[in-house]
């Protein structure tokens, strides 16, 4: 089978197979992957990226809302960072436009790394092993913000999950998926799920809004794009969450409050759809989602550079 | 040269050379390496044995004490696990005899994972990918403490960090360390610090009263060997720790109270030979100890296994 023979035969639906992706620079993702696995970049010294996106799980905490510095629980729950690039915006509410312009949020967020980012250039600038890298790769060794956003972006774009059952179904295999799993997924088509939760991510292509037929009720603080954009009509938009891996991503929704699949899918239909799924309904959407789960990235553990003598040192308690 | 031929021109040294560990098992060694990233053995579910013993870094945390559950400070500094298993006993007072009985400790420390060992088995007997892998290590699908801290033991066995200048200098390369280093190792043995910090792993081997000379003055609660046997003479007796990787390792001594290896070494010299480095000196057994940095292993970031339907969930706040 050549390539495009292979192409040709994937199957004709909403949703769309992933894709690896071919990073045109190696020394960027590696410097990205060093840079999303230290936690030099917190104020604390012990929280990295990686600790509220755990690479070796599900890409999240898995907790409601996350724990960041001081043990402090911030307002939402932490997406994964697995097939984040396909979407057209990040967080809840869209606020960053790209993974670059997210990755800088965190790093000084007062409830995840607290760390101011002149402070964060200064360590990273401090580290001579980072600082023949960023020479390496951006062809200076006075390191920036950008730089930092920019390494840590092209790192995450190599974090998606192709091959998952799914995806080998829609390359033509009829095995690949349980009789369940097709009937989970005619039913996901039909029912109109399929209308926010579509594309390569089944999600991360628009905002809706959560209790279109009936409102959510929730003890978050967070109001979606409203947020963003103080306008009335965006209240409780929130960005479609990608659906690939949302076996392993629980609690769901922006608060985390549903617990199971089944949980989120039941609520689903009565608040977004006004429809209240069957017992056998809803075991065939949950199977049907369970064959989302792609194929996660095998990581080699960075060896990060060590601290120079003037690196400053984290203050956990500042 | 037969590898015997090689032995024959290993100098003969107080100091020995690391050799690469080489399990007989190595599902085991995966099994424990699995378990030593994975943050559901701990209540908050997002505090993993890699937390404090960054296996990126320096197998430590670099804080003075670790942080722990609820960001509870712990009393000691968090030592390295690199070559932790070239010593005769674990934990700055020597409480554990061995990697196994040492791994208990910090899955039920309340300061560390707060985990009730009963908890942390049902959490790994819940995920159906540990139960089989246990099965198939230890031949049974009931999981028990004993099976986890086994297999993190075994793992930590292959976390020995061979190769560093020093060890390439005992082979018999005199290219592999500087002059200034050599120089600092012909004192490091002359002033005496080898009398304490020997073998293989420059310390491990035994316990040593800090403050031998000229008392030790520390905000710390631990009275070192005292804690355990509560004799008089085993007061402020502390395993003298290893100086493999030495430079990485900070802060310094069991009250982390030390920032620099220059810091540490004046200490020593004063507090245990009663002797006053000069800057040169000190200058050229800090240097001899940077030719103690060995190659980290290279290790692949495991895949956790998912979570079963009844696995219990983290719970941060309790
Ligand atoms: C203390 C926990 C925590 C840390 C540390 C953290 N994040 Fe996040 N991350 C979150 C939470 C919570 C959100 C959702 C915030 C929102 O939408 O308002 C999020 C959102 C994101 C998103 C958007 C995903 C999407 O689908 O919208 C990306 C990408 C991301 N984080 C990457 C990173 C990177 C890169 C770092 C390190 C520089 C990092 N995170 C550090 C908790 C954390
Ligand atoms: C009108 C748009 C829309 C429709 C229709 C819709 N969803 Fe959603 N879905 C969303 C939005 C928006 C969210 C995020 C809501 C939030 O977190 O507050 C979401 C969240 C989810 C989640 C939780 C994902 C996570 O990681 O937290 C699941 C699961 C889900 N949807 C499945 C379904 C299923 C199954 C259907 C059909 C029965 C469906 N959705 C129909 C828009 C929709
Ligand atoms: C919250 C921080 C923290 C966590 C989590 C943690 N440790 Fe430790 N570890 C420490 C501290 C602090 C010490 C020193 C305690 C003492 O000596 O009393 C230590 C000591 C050790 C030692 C002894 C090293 C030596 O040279 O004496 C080993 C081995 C070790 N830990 C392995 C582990 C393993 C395995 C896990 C997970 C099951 C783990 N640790 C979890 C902080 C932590
Ligand atoms: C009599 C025994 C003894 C002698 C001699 C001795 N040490 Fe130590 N060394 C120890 C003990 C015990 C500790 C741990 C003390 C503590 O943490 O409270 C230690 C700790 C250290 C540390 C800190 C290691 C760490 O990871 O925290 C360094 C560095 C060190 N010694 C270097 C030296 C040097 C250099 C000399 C010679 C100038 C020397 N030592 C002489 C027993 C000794
Ligand atoms: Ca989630
Ligand atoms: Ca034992
Ligand atoms: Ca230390
Ligand atoms: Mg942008």
């Amino acid at each position: 089978l050549t390539a495009t023979h292979a192409q040709a035969e994937v199957r004709n639906e909403p949703i769309k197979v992933i894709e690896p992706y071919v990073s045109e620079s190696p020394e960027k993702v590696e410097l990205g992957k060093q840079l999303f696995f230290d936690p030099r970049l917190s104020m604390s010294g012990i929280i990295s990226c990686n600790t509220c996106h755990n690479l070796s799980y599900s890409g999240t905490d898995n907790l409601k809302t996350s724990i960041g510095h001081k043990w402090q629980a911030g307002p939402v729950n932490s997406p994964t960072v697995f097939n984040s690039s396909l979407q057209i915006a990040q967080f809840w509410d869209g606020r960053a436009l790209d993974l670059k312009e997210q990755a800088a949020g965190p790093i000084a967020a007062n409830v995840e790394m607290a760390m101011p980012h002149t402070l964060a250039v200064d360590v990273i600038q401090s580290i001579p092993g980072y600082r023949s890298q960023v020479e390496a790769v951006y062809g200076t060794n006075q390191v920036t913000l950008d730089h930092i956003t920019d390494a840590i972006a092209e790192f995450e774009k190599t974090l998606v999950t192709p091959n998952a059952p799914f995806d080998r179904w829609l390359q033509g295999d009829d095995n690949a998926i349980t009789e369940q799993q097709l009937a989970g997924y005619q039913l996901f088509k039909q029912a109109g799920c399929v209308a926010c939760h579509y594309g390569e991510a089944l999600g991360g292509k628009s905002f809706m809004k959560m209790g279109l037929v009936q409102p959510y009720e929730s003890d978050s603080p967070s109001q979606g794009r409203y947020d963003v954009t103080g306008k009335e009509i965006d209240r409780f938009m929130f960005k479609v969450p990608t659906l690939r891996n949302v076996a392993i991503t629980y609690p769901y929704f922006h608060d985390g409050a549903a617990n199971t699949l089944e949980e989120a899918t039941q609520i689903m239909g009565q608040l977004q759809l006004g429809r209240n799924f069957t017992k056998d309904e809803l075991a065939n959407l949950v199977a049907f989602m369970e064959s989302l789960t792609g194929e996660r990235p095998k990581i080699s553990l960075p060896l990060l550079p060590p601290s120079g003598e003037n690196t400053p040192r984290p203050n956990p308690f500042q």
